[in-house]
C-alpha cells in the first residue's frame, strides 16, 4: 500500500439528470486530483438522484451494464489523471437483475473489481429492496495499484460482520459511498442523535480493526416525488478518520465541495501492535454470528 | 425488563487493600439506592489494586471462590437494598486455575449468574494473560427480576462481535466494568485518541445492537509496582448510553463518585423498528468472521 495516501472526497448534491451528475463528479475529481488525490471517492449512486424515494418501475432505466459507458469514461478518466476512482452505479446485471454496486478503476487497467451492496435497507423514503437484489459477492476487499480496498456501500456502513471481514481480508482501507440525510419531519434531538450514530459507528469500524475508513455521503435536498413526505435532506459529512477512529477531516453538510486529506496507511501496524485486536479474538466462540436470533 | 431502569455508576480508585476497596464500592452501593438505582455497576476488580501491571505469583492469593465471601457480602446487601449489583472479582475457580469474573446479583436470591471474561489482553502494564485463563461460558446474558443483562469485562469492550452474540441473545442491555488508564509517557493527542476510541467503540456497541449500555471504570493512579514505567492512570469516565449510541450521562475522569441515570429500555424497540439491523444481517455471509485471517 502507498504509504501517506492522499484521498479525496467528491461530495456534491444529485439532480434528476444523470449526465449533469456524471459532469460535477468528473469535475470534483479533477479538482481532487489537481489537489494530490490518490484515491477519489464519489457519493452512493452519484449519477442519480435518490430515486429510492418510491417505488417506480420507470426508474429501472436509469440502471447500466458494468462495464458500461460510467466505468468506460471514468476509466479514461482515472488513466489520464493517475488516480483510483471509487464510483457507486445502479448496476443492471441481466434482465431485470439489478444490483446497487461500487466499481473500483485502478489508475491504470480500468476496473479492478467491483462491490454489490450486501445490506438492503427498506423503510419509509429509502425503498432499496425494491429496486436491488442484495450482493453475492460477500465481502472481499479490491486489489488496486495502491493498496487493497475494502468498499461497502451506505447501509453496510451499520454490520460490524462488514468491516471485520473486509480487514480480516487484508484491506488496507474501508470506502463507503453513502447516501444518508434527514427527514425534515424529525426533531432537532432525533436528527442530532442519527447523525452522530452515523459518525460514531463508522469511526467504530476503523477503531475495532486498526485501519483508516473514507466515507463520501451526498448532500443537498431531494424531494419526495409523492409528496407523502418532505423529501431528504443528504447531511452530508464526509470524512476520513484513521485507525484509532480520529477524524482526519470532514466536510460540512450543506456544501458541494472536494475535500482532500492524506492517510498515514503505514500507522495501522503500530495501532495494530498497541492494541493487538486481532491476536486476541475468540474465534472459537463467535458461532452464534451466524444465527438470525439465538432464542 | 423494567421500563425506566435507574442505573448506578459507582466510579471509585482501588488501594492496595481489598477490605478498604470492598468499603469503598458498598458505600457507593448505598449512595447509588439512596438515589434510586436499581441496577448497580461496580468497576473492574473492584476489590483489588490492578494487580496486573506485574507477573508476580503472589498475587494469585488475591483470588476467591465465587460464590464466596464477597458475593456473600454483597447479596446481603443486595436483597436489604432492593438492587441488582454487577460485581467483578478475581475468581479461584480451581487448584491453579483463576479468571476474570463478573457476577450477577440479583434482589433476591443472591447470584443470578457469571461472566468470565473472554477476551484476556496483554501489554506492557496489562499482563492479563498471566493471571486469568480465558472464559469457557461464551457470550451469554443473565436474567434477572429486572432484565437480561448482557455482562463483558473491559477488553472485550473493542471487539464487537462480543456485543452482537450477546444481543443476539436477548439482552436488554450491555453492562461493563473496565479498569483502562493512561500512560504518563504518552503525548497528549496520543492519550485523547485512545480514550475517544474506548468511548466510542462503546458508543457503536449500543448503536449496532440497538440497545443501551453502563460502563463503569475505575480513577486514580496506581504506581508500577515494579518502577519500570509511571504506572497507570485510569481515566474514569463511566457512562451511559442509550440504544442510538447517545450519552446519557457520563462521570468526570478524575473523580470517585456515584452517578445514577434513568435508561428507558422500551425505547429498544422503537429504534430497531427505525433502524432494523436484525433484519437485515447477512447470516448467509458471515461465516468468515471465525477465521483467525482470510489468507
Amino acid at each position: 500500500m502507498t504509504k501517506n495516501l492522499t484521498v479525496g472526497l467528491v461530495q456534491h448534491t444529485c439532480c434528476n439528470d444523470p449526465q449533469q451528475n456524471l459532469t460535477t463528479s468528473i469535475h470534483g475529481i479533477e479538482q481532487a486530483a489537481k489537489n494530490g488525490a490518490q484515491l477519489i471517492v464519489l457519493p452512493e449512486l452519484h449519477r442519480n438522484h435518490y430515486f429510492c424515494q418510491t417505488e417506480d418501475a420507470g426508474n429501472f432505466d436509469l440502471a447500466e451494464a458494468i462495464p458500461g459507458p460510467t466505468t468506460t469514461t471514468l476509466s479514461v478518466l482515472a488513466k489520464q489523471l493517475k488516480v483510483v476512482i471509487i464510483a457507486s452505479l445502479f448496476e443492471r446485471r441481466a434482465v431485470g437483475m439489478y444490483h446497487n454496486t461500487a466499481v473500483v478503476i485502478d489508475t491504470d487497467n480500468g476496473i479492478a473489481g467491483i462491490y454489490r451492496k450486501m445490506h438492503i435497507p427498506d423503510d419509509p423514503g429509502y425503498y432499496e429492496k425494491y429496486y436491488f437484489t442484495p450482493g453475492d459477492l460477500g465481502f472481499t476487499p479490491v486489489s488496486t495499484s495502491i493498496g487493497k480496498i475494502g468498499v461497502l456501500v451506505c447501509w453496510d456502513q451499520w454490520f460490524p460482520e462488514a468491516a471485520r471481514i473486509m480487514a480480516l481480508s487484508g484491506a488496507d482501507m474501508l470506502v463507503i459511498p453513502t447516501a444518508i440525510g434527514w427527514d425534515q419531519q424529525d426533531v432537532d434531538a432525533e436528527k442530532q442523535r442519527q447523525y452522530d450514530a452515523w459518525i460514531t459507528i463508522q469511526r467504530a469500524h476503523a477503531i475495532a480493526n486498526g485501519l483508516p475508513i473514507a466515507v463520501c455521503n451526498r448532500t443537498g435536498h431531494e424531494p419526495d416525488p409523492n409528496g407523502r413526505s418532505d423529501g431528504i435532506t443528504f447531511w452530508g459529512s464526509s470524512f476520513v478518520a484513521g485507525p484509532q477512529g480520529e477524524l482526519l477531516t470532514q466536510c460540512p453538510s450543506d456544501k458541494t465541495l472536494v475535500q482532500t486529506t492524506i492517510a498515514n496507511i503505514e500507522r495501522s501496524e503500530q495501532v495494530r501492535r498497541n492494541w493487538p485486536y486481532f491476536r486476541d479474538r475468540r474465534i472459537d466462540a463467535y458461532r452464534d454470528i451466524l444465527l438470525r436470533y439465538r432464542d
